[in-house]
């Protein structure tokens, strides 16, 4: 192997660059102070991080892992706001000590995720760390629709989602079970490791009149109080209409009843859409009706109650 | 002292998001999956991470200066393209045992640096992580001149910096030496926590026709070199021309001979800008002519030979 610090930051660069994908919009990509865009409509913006240790391992997850999940859960933020991607800035510290091949899969799994998007990496900053942390600001912009945020949801409303939920956390329960042996080929591992939300979904409900939408990241119930919170509204759900993935009863099978149910309730990084739609109105193809919203209370319950576990607070115990 | 672990994620951000400064660009802030914006011409995008033990030491920089270094390096990059900065996501990763207070300096310090700018945080994320790494987006937008890059200086042009320079490195020099006592109100210590470059500076190139620009982060040799790489030029540098910060000279006080100018040739951090004018051309008022664009040969050459010392690389030894 070759340390990224036997080779420099601009070689690596030189190295790196050829391998990201780049946008229709772009009009100068990587390699000046700044990047330069078009944008039509609004521009709609986001970031995440991701950090080893915390969001990834690496005896779990490859570079190319890591890369493609640090792009889709941003494009799924801007797919949230019923927006269209068109470019990231990547921005990854990293120790001198580093393979300089798993930056290049890193860019490989930015690029295989973006692609098919045709969102392109126009920029970012590489920095030397003690561990790697992968920041992403997502970039998009308004396609003929106001962008739909969290705080529309009304009274009478159907809440819905975009997929079955829980795959990625029975793949997550999966990697730490020390009683099972190599599960890496499992569809729920796979599932965690690379998240693959329909993107596109989000600007389909905005078409469809959504009210209120986010991706589901931090859970289910966590991110259905968010919207409740920001709506100032109450959520009722059923758990008996919540789809769960198939992915997510595989990974459960053997364990507890409700488990499944249980992991598509607060299993977070599905990514999967949520949103609130006027009562009546026609629901996106693959969208399933999970509850409903009220001014009846506020917060959330899961079928008549409060939810013992909220799901995943990123400081919290 | 209250833990952020304590709060919890939500919680923080409630505390921290009203100390921020917003934008007239603004349409939907902090709060959401993404936030939205108005842009008027095309967009200019850069990021730039700080990495505690890296490119701040907690002993030496208060929570504020963190913040207001993380805004300006990033106000400069944008400048560098002769564009003008709207808007910061910043990113903050940071342990469970960070005090609360902390994360409101830095905010503050982001506003400090942000807001006479009428530049606004529009949105970004938290997360945990065993040391505190920040991850910056700006976003601005061109105003009626072409982006500057960095890679259509001309033989025969001029070579010229904003400000003086020197500041930051010498700053640095101060703090890490074991033989001084306290140096923490030395103004080079102040140029170095809180880098003040002049915003606005790199848009005035612009309107004054400037061929190339960046600005000065890693040392004036090393990005004269990307200029002089990007350009597929020669720049020759007569170090008698180069303006030396004043807190440079006061901060090499007592030291070898030529210690004040090695700083200013090497030392990074300064945020001056750095471009090439046509010859002949009015410069902006506060800028020096030091050295000139040459198709003679390539790469860079002080006083006619090839530096020993190159500047700051980010991996390198």
């Amino acid at each position: 192997m070759t340390r990224i610090d036997e080779i420099g930051e601009d070689a690596l660069i030189a190295m790196f660059a050829p391998l990201l994908p780049d946008t229709d919009s772009e009009i100068l990509g990587p390699g000046d102070d700044a990047a330069v865009l078009s944008v039509d409509g609004d521009l709609v913006v986001s970031s995440d991080m991701l950090v080893e240790g915390q969001h990834f391992r690496n005896e779990w997850s490859s570079a190319a892992d890591v890369g493609w999940r640090a792009a889709m859960q941003n494009l799924a933020d801007i797919d949230a706001m019923g927006a269209v991607p068109t470019a990231l800035q990547v921005s990854l510290a990293a120790p001198g000590h580093t393979d300089v091949e798993w930056v290049m899969g890193f860019a490989r799994g930015l690029a295989a995720a973006c692609a098919p998007h045709g969102v392109g990496v126009v920029g970012g900053d590489l920095s030397a760390s003690d561990r790697i942390v992968v920041a992403v600001t997502a970039l998009g912009e308004t396609h003929g629709t106001d962008p739909v945020t969290r705080a529309d949801a009304g009274d009478g409303d159907v809440l819905a989602v975009s997929a079955p939920l829980g795959a990625a956390r029975a793949g997550y329960e999966l990697l730490q079970d020390p009683d099972l042996d190599d599960v890496s080929e499992h569809p729920a591992v796979e599932a965690f490791l690379r998240p693959s939300p329909r993107i596109g979904a989000g600007l389909e409900a905005a078409l469809h009149g959504a009210t209120a939408m986010m991706d589901v990241s931090d859970g289910l119930i966590r991110d259905v109080g968010r919207i409740a919170r920001a709506s100032e509204a109450g959520i009722a759900i059923d758990s008996s209409l919540v789809p769960i993935a198939e992915e997510c009863e595989l990974g459960a099978a053997g364990r507890d009843a409700g488990t499944a149910l249980e992991w598509a309730l607060t299993g977070g990084e599905d990514h999967v859409m949520l949103a609130a739609f006027p009562r009546g109105r026609a629901l996106p193809d693959g969208w399933t009706v999970i509850g409903e919203v009220t001014d009846a209370f506020r917060g959330v319950r899961v079928d008549g109650a409060v939810h013992e576990s909220q799901g995943w607070d990123h400081f919290g115990q």
